[in-house]
C-alpha cells in the first residue's frame, strides 16, 4: 500500500497555473488584515472567491492575502489593495502584481492530527507557528488549533516545541554574559503593579531584569499602560538592550517589539472564548522569557474567587508544570501561589497605580502592594543565587529603605524618556470624581477585581491615564454609615456619568452577612 | 453560595450606555460580511476596536456588524457601510444610525461547556443556532463550536436538538397530507447523479419527492449544477411547493431557499479543515429532510478509497446512527452502503452528466448509473410501503421501461422553466477536447474520483456547463496501447490548456500492477 498512500499525499499545484496579473489600486481602509479586492468576474474565472487566501507577488516579494470581490470598485485587471498591505509592501497606484493560488497550508493536516488526539512532532508544531506568522492560516483554522490544544491538551514535549517555536517566531534580546532574571503574573488581579516595584529592587541588587509587560485588553490597566504615565514604553529591541545595559532594568511594552510575536496572534483568537489551554499558556510565557535570555524566573499565580485559578490545589499543579517545563528549557523557576481574590494596592487605573508604586518605592504606600512586591523580589534574589535562602525579603526591604530602589526607578524612567524629578503630586488624576460611601454599618467581605476594573474602564482607563478607582478600604475593614469606601476618577463629566450609571447595576463591594441565600 | 453564583452570572449592559450616533457613508465593497468602518479615534472613545462586533440600529431594525476603523476615509460622526449591508438594510447616504455595544453572546458559555465535555441542553443548542443565524458569533467562535463537537462528539439528544434547531432556523415546506419521501448521498463520488433518475421514477409512482440539492463547492458538479443545464434550479419555497403539488417531484437548488439555512453557515466554517463531526452531519441532513416533511428516506453511503467513509464497517455504524436518530425524529430511514471508490456514469461535469441521466431515463446509458438509481428508487418504493419488499427494483425498472420516468422528468423540467422537448443531442458540450489514450496494455485498476473531478474543474466545470471529463472505460476493463481512456471537454482553448498542464502532475487512471512498492 506504500505507493498509494504516497500518491494521495502528493501535492499538485495545478491552481498555480492560473496566476494572473493586476494593476494596484490603493484603497484607504485599515483592517489589520491583508485584504485585497479583486474584480468579481475576473476572480471567478480564476476560481478565486470572496474569503479565499491567495498569494500576491510583487518585485520578488510575496504576501498571503485575503480576497474580497467587487464588480464595481475594481475593473478587470485591477486589484484594490487596503492601506495596511499597501504600505507594508510599498505598493503604489499602477504597480503590477501577480495573483497566485495558494497551496493548502501544511499545518491543516497537523491541526487535524491534534483534533484526532495524535501527538505532534516538533517539526509539525514549528510549521504551525511558522504558517500562523506567515498569515497562511485563517481565524477558523487557528481557532481549531487552539480548541484542539484546549480539549486534547499538549504533552510536555509539545509544549517545549511550541515554546521554542514561539522564541523563533521573533527576535531575541542578547544581553551577553550577565545574570538575567524575570517575573510573570498569570493576571486577573486589579492594581497588581508589583513589576514596577520589583524591577528597580532587582536592578539595584545587580541583576539584569529586561521586563516586557502587556497593555490591558479588558482590564483597567496593564503594567505597560501604567508605566506609560511616567515614561515611554514602546521601544525596539536594540533600544531595550541599550537601556538595560545601562540601568540593568527596564519596564517596556512587550507588544512594541518583535519578541515572540506569534503569541499576540494566538491571544487575539483565544480572547473571545477566554480559551487558555494550559500548554499554550506555558509555551507563551516561557517562550517570552527565553526570548530575553532569562535564567531565573518568579511566576506569580494568584488564586481565588474571580481569577483564573480558583483553588490552591490547582495553583500547585500549574506551578509544578511551570517548573517542569522551565527545567527542560534550562530556566530556574519558582512559582508563588498568592491571594488574588481582591485588588492589590489602593488604585485601579494607570495614574492611581503610579501613585501606589511611587509611594511604595518611597517606603510608604499600600501595605499589600509593598509586602507582595518585597516578597517576590526577595524570592527572585534567592532563586538567582544573589542572596541566601531566607534572606531575600530583608535584602529587598533594605534596598527600598536605603532609597536605592527609588533612585534606580527614576534612572529607568529617565532612560525611557520620562522626567526623573517627577513627584507623586505631579501625577495628573481625573478632576471629575465621585466618592461612594457606605449606606450600612458592617465589615467588608469582598472587593471584586473584575467589577472594580470594569468601573475604572468605564470611567476612561486605561486610555485616560487619570481615570480609575481609588479604594479606601480593604477586606475585613469595619465601616460605619457614611464612611468613604471608594472614589471614582474620570477626565470628563460624561465618562464619570457613564461610570455612575454603570454602578447602579454593579456591586463592587460586598458586606459580610450571615444569610447567604435560601434554597427551597 | 447560591446568591454569589447568581451575582457573578448576572449580566450588566454597562457598555450599552455608550451608544453613539453616526451618519451613513455608503462604500462600494462587497465582502459577504456585515462590515462597517468607524472613525478610529471616535470608536476608541467608545471602547470599540477593529474586529469588534457591535449592533447598528436604524429605523427600529438592528444588525450585528463587524467593525473596521480608519482615520481617513470616515470622519468622526460618519460610518462607512459596505454594500451588502447597505442594500440589505436599505441604508443610503446621510441616514442616521446608532452604534451600540453588543452583549457577549450567550452561546459562548455553552460552547465552552461543550469544550469542557459537558452535555448541552436542548435550549442551549437552540441558542447557539439562533445566535449563529443572528451573526452574533464570529468565525473564531463558530470554529470552536464545530471543533468541540468534532472532538467531544454530540450525544443523540444533542443531535436531535441540533436537527430541530436546524429546521427552525429557516422556513418549512408544507405539502399537506401527501406521502413525502426523499434521498440523500453523503457525497464524494464523481458523476453520481442518481437523484435525477430517482425523482421522476418516484414521482411517477405517485409519491412526493421535493428534492433539494447542493451546488459543487470543490467537486466538478453538484446535482443542482447539473440540473441547471436543463432548467432553472433557483426557486422560493412557495414556487417549489407549487411545482411539487403539480408534478409530485422537483430537483432544485437547496441554497436558493431558506430551508435549514444555518447549515450553509456551518459548512463554510467546516470546509477549510474538512471537519465533519458525525453529529453535525446527521443533524444537518435530517434537519433538511424534516424541513421538507419527508417521512421515508434513503441514505446513500458510498464507501471506498478516497471517499469520506473508507470501510464498510464504518459505513454500517454511520447507517445505524442515521436510522436511530431518524426514528426519534419520526422519519423512516434505510441506509445503503454503496461502492464509492470510482465515478458513477461516464460523464463528470454538468453537461456530460445530463447526457448520462437522459440516456438512463430513455432505457440505455451507463450500466452503473442505471443500476444504482433503480436499486435506490426500488428501496425507496419499498421503504415507503408503496410496493412490497423485494419488488422495488422491478417496479422502478418498469417505470423507466414504460417511458413514464422520462415523461415525468420532462414534466419537471418544463415546470422548472426548461425545454421539455430537449434531446440528448441538444446538450452543448465544450468544443475544445482532448482524448487521452492508453500508453500501455493492461487492465484498469482504479479511476480516481477526486482527480477526475479536479481535471473537470480545471477545464471549467461547473461554471462552464459544457466542460468536464468523459470516461470511456470502467475499472477492470482491458485496454491496449492507443485505446481511448477519457476525453477532456472545455469551452475555451485556455482552459483546455490548463487541464492538460494539470494532467502532467495527476494520475486519474491507475493500471493494475503486481509490484505495489518496495520497502527497504
Amino acid at each position: 500500500m506504500v505507493e498509494y498512500v504516497e500518491k494521495q499525499i502528493k501535492k499538485v499545484d495545478v491552481w498555480k497555473l492560473k496566476t494572473y496579473v493586476c494593476k494596484v489600486k490603493p484603497m484607504d481602509i485599515f483592517t489589520g488584515k491583508n485584504i485585497i479586492v479583486l474584480n468579481k468576474s475576473e476572480a471567478q474565472e480564476h476560481d478565486i472567491y470572496s474569503g479565499y487566501r491567495t498569494e500576491m507577488r510583487h518585485d520578488g516579494r510575496s504576501a498571503v492575502v485575503i480576497v474580497d470581490v467587487s464588480d464595481e470598485i475594481v475593473e478587470p485587471g485591477e486589484v484594490g489593495v487596503f492601506r495596511d498591505l499597501a504600505s507594508w509592501h510599498k505598493l503604489k497606484k499602477g504597480d503590477t502584481v501577480e495573483i497566485v493560488h495558494m497551496d493548502r497550508p501544511e499545518s491543516i493536516g497537523y491541526i487535524k492530527k491534534k483534533l484526532d488526539k495524535e501527538a505532534l512532532r516538533e517539526s509539525e508544531i514549528k510549521t504551525i507557528v511558522k504558517e500562523i506568522m506567515q498569515d497562511k492560516l485563517s481565524e477558523i483554522e487557528t481557532s481549531a488549533w487552539i480548541t484542539g490544544a484546549y480539549i486534547n491538551g499538549l504533552s510536555d514535549e509539545e509544549i517545549i516545541a511550541l515554546a521554542h517555536a514561539t522564541v523563533e517566531s521573533g527576535e531575541q534580546l542578547n544581553l551577553g554574559k550577565h545574570p538575567i532574571v524575570d517575573k510573570h503574573c498569570i493576571g486577573g488581579v486589579a492594581g497588581n503593579r508589583t513589576t514596577m516595584v520589583m524591577v528597580p529592587i532587582i536592578a539595584a541588587a545587580g541583576l539584569y531584569m529586561p521586563k516586557t509587560s502587556s497593555r490591558s485588553i479588558t482590564s483597567a490597566s496593564g503594567t505597560a499602560d501604567t508605566m506609560e504615565v511616567l515614561s515611554n514604553v514602546t521601544f525596539s529591541i536594540e533600544e531595550l538592550r541599550s537601556i538595560v545595559l545601562k540601568a540593568k532594568g527596564a519596564i517596556v511594552w512587550g507588544g512594541g517589539m518583535k519578541l515572540a510575536p506569534v503569541d499576540d496572534r494566538l491571544i487575539r483568537i483565544r480572547h473571545p472564548l477566554s480559551l487558555d489551554p494550559e500548554g499554550m499558556l506555558l509555551a507563551s510565557i516561557l517562550g517570552k522569557k527565553k526570548s530575553v535570555g532569562a535564567e531565573s524566573i518568579i511566576i506569580d499565580v494568584p488564586v481565588g474567587r474571580g481569577v483564573k485559578v480558583p483553588y490552591v490545589e490547582r495553583g500547585n499543579e500549574l506551578a509544578k508544570h511551570f517548573i517542569r517545563i522551565g527545567d527542560k528549557m534550562n530556566m530556574k523557576i519558582e512559582a508563588l501561589i498568592t491571594d488574588g481574590a481582591e485588588p492589590v494596592g489602593n488604585g485601579v487605573g494607570p495614574g492611581l497605580e503610579c501613585v501606589d508604586v511611587l509611594e511604595v518605592l518611597q517606603g510608604s504606600g499600600p501595605d499589600d502592594l509593598r509586602h507582595k512586591s518585597l516578597l517576590m523580589a526577595g524570592k527572585l534574589l534567592e532563586l538567582s543565587g544573589k542572596v541566601d535562602r531566607g534572606k531575600g525579603y530583608a535584602a529587598a526591604e533594605g534596598i527600598v529603605n536605603s532609597g536605592k530602589a527609588m533612585a534606580k526607578f527614576m534612572e529607568i524612567v529617565e532612560l525611557q524618556g520620562g522626567n526623573p524629578k517627577l513627584k507623586v503630586s505631579d501625577i495628573a488624576l481625573g478632576s471629575y470624581t465621585h466618592t461612594v460611601t457606605s449606606d450600612a454599618a458592617g465589615s467588608i467581605f469582598h472587593i471584586d477585581n473584575k467589577t472594580m476594573s470594569k468601573i475604572a474602564r468605564i470611567a476612561g482607563a486605561p486610555r485616560d491615564k487619570g481615570a480609575g478607582v481609588l479604594i479606601h478600604r480593604v477586606r475585613g475593614d469595619r465601616v460605619d454609615v457614611g464612611d468613604k469606601v471608594f472614589t471614582i476618577f474620570a477626565e470628563s463629566e460624561a465618562k464619570l456619568d457613564f461610570a455612575l450609571k454603570a454602578l447602579k447595576d454593579l456591586e463592587p463591594i460586598e458586606m459580610r452577612k450571615m444569610l447567604l441565600g435560601s434554597v427551597k
